[in-house]
């Protein structure tokens, strides 16, 4: 019954690392921006049970949450002193994001902000949020709905409260990774807001990933191909590799087993340990353990080649075909088709080669 | 694109936990066997190069080797401080399992079992094997050859020697898991043996899988059904959850990657986290973390229903569909078909039912 | 300011690990005792405020509580089935150890036991304990009171049930330290019984820590020479080596900061990493990482020379005084002096010859 | 012998958090400096014997050997891409620290800070430091000697390099700690220059330690008063909390357990688990897990109220008399008194406390 030696996981959906200082793909970056954004900030979702949605991240995740309020539940991670990362809202006729955030150093930066976004013919309104500085609500290129604001109201951090701690002990929310039809032409724009690349994924002059950041780790944003703009998920660090076993038993504790989609596993580009959720209404969270730092100026993007989008480089199995293709819409926001629709080694593609080999 | 609510992964893998004291289908329990086994002690396997094989367990295991000899290699686990747990021997025409061991507590145990063998019409003989005390090769009802020894030569133990660590920090071999036409049948000898069991895995009255012990937590031999015998893998324990990513990294980064057959996850009976890797010849080997005491005789068998063998209660995919059939034969011994083969959910299976959905 | 080089903690609180095969001082073990004792198995403890203690335990510790019935509650680790390992109950006049118990494997073990201990002229009764089987209550010749039985209520193990894990985790009691006037004389006794040492500490002839087991890890029994009998300590495992640290956090926060009494550190004789604390009433109770295996017939004691009781091999500072000293009187029974007192190194005199030097 | 209840721990060297908005003493905080320093870069230490105390920093710390040319080894930690963070140059007469070193950002901000420091009329000359870019060295008000540079050779991050790691797998650089006779009017450079205060300790209106940061952490430096300047510190991360343990267990295997100085233990601000080592030359070296984000601008310093130099808030005993007093001097740089020496609670005079009661 036993064959003599292994089967080979088929290496196609496997990445492999370029040869250093090989030509860079990618548009420039302005390291002198015209405002300081500084980071990822938080995330609106639009949920259809706040409390049940809550009570996942809560329970599961191990987020704390600062204030529930009309009907809003604002969350925090447990080494977070802002009022929030995460937002959860009640839904209209569906869940979606309704928008992401991130924050600059300056009140100041916001006037520069909303001076850039006009210029660029780009929507820009100051808008009233509460437990937040003034805000700039804006869209990028692709649509996406981005609010920016300088300040929220300061709390404690929660990392020694030991006797508060439940779920994943998630600490703070870390990036976003958002679908768009264009990458490239996004990373541009981008890159002039000052985002540098950590890494990026590439199949010949195709973009398939663009991880960048602007707060000296190595992720802000991560843009991927698709139709798009739509939220593919955002993430929280946890603070041991334990934590990423906790995830899942808290989530099979809770109901929650059949949530995890993909996991857990070692991402290729930034090397972290991860796990990906979907929470009550199908929206996409990762915990992931600790980023290194990307501070130096001096650092080039590190470039991966793939055939399709795979973060897989040490081990494990491709994503199910949903990880590749769902995604949470941005609330009002129309869907553009990428040229060509990325076409990845799924799990159901690579359960298929193995049953006929 | 994003669809309200996630597709439930479905339950007909998963394991139901049965209600206390129902009725225990198993067989009776020898609490006053004939003679003492006390634990599951080592694992005889041919391989193709015994240098290559020696390198996989030192490299990614962190196994380390007491000796090496006449081709042979000798290795045992960080917190053993007996000779082998297990032995790498160079195969004939194709690699298999040789032998398992056990321990008997004192010598006079080993003539206890040769009169409790010739007894029962089974073969019991007296062999020469290096770094162990007298030594009984006998086989069991299913044709499993089988060693019995009562002492090895002692050498310290390399627990607290961290400058010497490698890969998973394998602690000490912990059981095997065998593959027969007749589990039900075969855990009636065991039972005579003073086999215990911890939990097992049953269909309605087909016995799916059956977890033994002998030694004070979960497991020493595990019992499922199919084409046997055959070694299906053996266990070491190691010390910290972190390990067993440390064993998919070190996999990684020594060239097998692709070994990593299933997991990183968590079984249902026992509770432990666990990865699968096969060796160079395709021998499987399990990394688990700890597993809980069962020394006390009150207490009774856990009973899990499925309607096939999976060890999925909590979270995680089927298993490939080798992981279910491939398994080590036993070196010259004839295999035997059960009436009925078995017919799980794989990943293969799982994957299809995806796709289709 | 600073000087060339470092000082050298003062060797003599370190022990040195013998030569292998030096002559072993200890007693004989028989190895086919009259009856079969498999574990150490519970504590009772009389405290001032029940539910003081208990939350200590639970909140700090991580155990919960079976039963709280007629004033008593009834405490077992994550991953004990058995119905109660650490009984609180009210005290009377003062805090006290009323009894240590000990599980034997079958109920006849209890009539073998109960004929043993009267033949040594010992005390032996049957006593009616909650939640237990038949219980026999004796004393060892150290005047110790201690309960054997044979069976408890069964529940189900905690393990998994992450959503009601709290403080450091403990899986399960794992030993008691016993402060007596003569250790070598009751080490005797205890071989008689089939007591195996693991690890022992010796200055010359004078017989400094025995660590005795049944179970098949390191310990069940430990033994120090001091006014007695007295409880030194109990023990818990706890699952990872981060939990040693959860240990000091939840004390912190739970206002127990100042009841760490020695640790975080790592013991020579076992190897594991330690941290004791001292509960609402001065009891003491270590916290420690996993044991190794012992089952092995032939393996031999592991010596370690010392002047004094310490267990600082590796690392560390020496233990405060009262660490020495202070333990809990088993409620009614008179206390013996040792021919000569102990005069350990202890942290107030290793910090006097630091302040001198 | 059992006393009722525990003798308290004297509170007087525990540090107590201060009410949240009370009045900060520290001097204001440029968030518009003139040149933009991003991070603490390097250390570079003058030893007796090179080779000796690579091998302490590569087998205990895990740090990695980038190159060792005309006898100066060049470290970095696992996941850093810079040539260096640490320096190990040959001593001339004795052992001494000869520069620490900050990154800036552009290389233009070199040419500004020249400026800067000229204008102060502190000393500042470009000189030529192998594998850096242009390098500006400069003195503070203190005499501390700082390289300025913008970039450096970049290698492969070792993080995932598992088959190479050892020790604690130190990760990257943090911070200093420096002792300086007045580090309240060095707060003032300091702060002139943007480095914001996450964290401070005082009593009164004596700043007793300032932790500052400029990299978006809650640390790159750390002032605390005494003779000065002199390094009392710099401080690597490590990945896990068990690696704090491994700190101790690889030293301990390197002949360095007298070496570890203070802790395993939890610091108060900025909440951290840390140890402290003395390398073969006395140079003092912290290991210690992750530091939360401080990037936002409308965080306020959080202040904590002492008598003197301590960090122990949760749990631990005080530091060693030897923690507080020896540091390593600046090569060439004369030393100045603080106009009142520090009297910090020792565990020398904590022990005569105990000795006594």
């Amino acid at each position: 019954m036993r064959k003599t030696g292994i089967d080979k996981i088929p290496g196609r959906f496997m990445l492999t690392l370029a040869k250093p200082n090989e030509d860079n793909m990618l548009p420039a970056v302005n390291l002198k921006p015209p405002f300081n954004i500084t980071r990822f900030s938080h995330v609106v979702l639009e949920v259809n049970d706040v409390g049940c949605s809550r009570d996942f991240y809560v329970n599961v995740g191990g987020l704390v949450e600062t204030e529930f309020t009309d009907g809003v539940s604002y969350l925090r991670g447990l080494s977070e002193a802002c009022h929030h990362s995460l937002v959860l809202a009640p839904a209209g006729d569906k869940p979606a994001c309704r928008r992401i955030g991130y924050r600059v150093f300056l009140e100041e930066d916001l006037d520069k902000a909303k001076a850039f976004f006009e210029e660029k013919g780009l929507p820009a309104e100051w808008v009233e949020v509460r437990n937040q500085g003034r805000t700039l609500l804006v869209s990028d290129p692709s649509g996406a709905r981005i609010e920016l604001c300088s300040s929220m109201s300061v709390h404690p951090r929660k990392f020694l409260a030991v006797h508060e701690h439940r779920g994943a002990r998630a600490q703070g929310l870390d990036h976003c990774q958002i679908m768009v039809a264009d990458p490239l032409g996004l990373s541009a724009f981008y890159g002039e807001l000052g985002f540098r690349t950590s890494e990026y994924i590439a199949a010949g002059d195709t973009l398939i990933a663009n991880f960048m950041y602007r707060k000296g780790v190595c992720l802000d944003l991560a843009l991927v191909p698709g139709i798009g703009p739509q939220l593919h998920h955002f993430a929280y660090t946890v603070p041991e590799s334990s934590d990423i076993f906790a995830v899942c038993d808290f989530a099979s504790r809770y109901g929650y087993g059949d949530s995890i989609e993909r996991g857990p596993g070692r991402h290729g580009p930034s090397g972290v340990l991860f796990v990906y959720l979907r929470d009550p209404d199908g929206h996409r969270v990762e915990f992931f353990n600790n980023h290194y730092t990307t501070i130096d100026a001096e650092l080039e993007p590190i470039r991966w080649d793939a055939a399709s989008l795979s973060t897989n480089v040490h081990w494990g199995m491709p994503a199910v075909s949903k990880w590749f293709f769902e995604a949470s819409e941005f609330a009002g926001v129309p869907l553009e088709h990428p040229e060509k629709m990325p076409n990845p080694m799924t799990l159901e593609r690579y359960a298929e080669g193995l049953a006929k080999s």
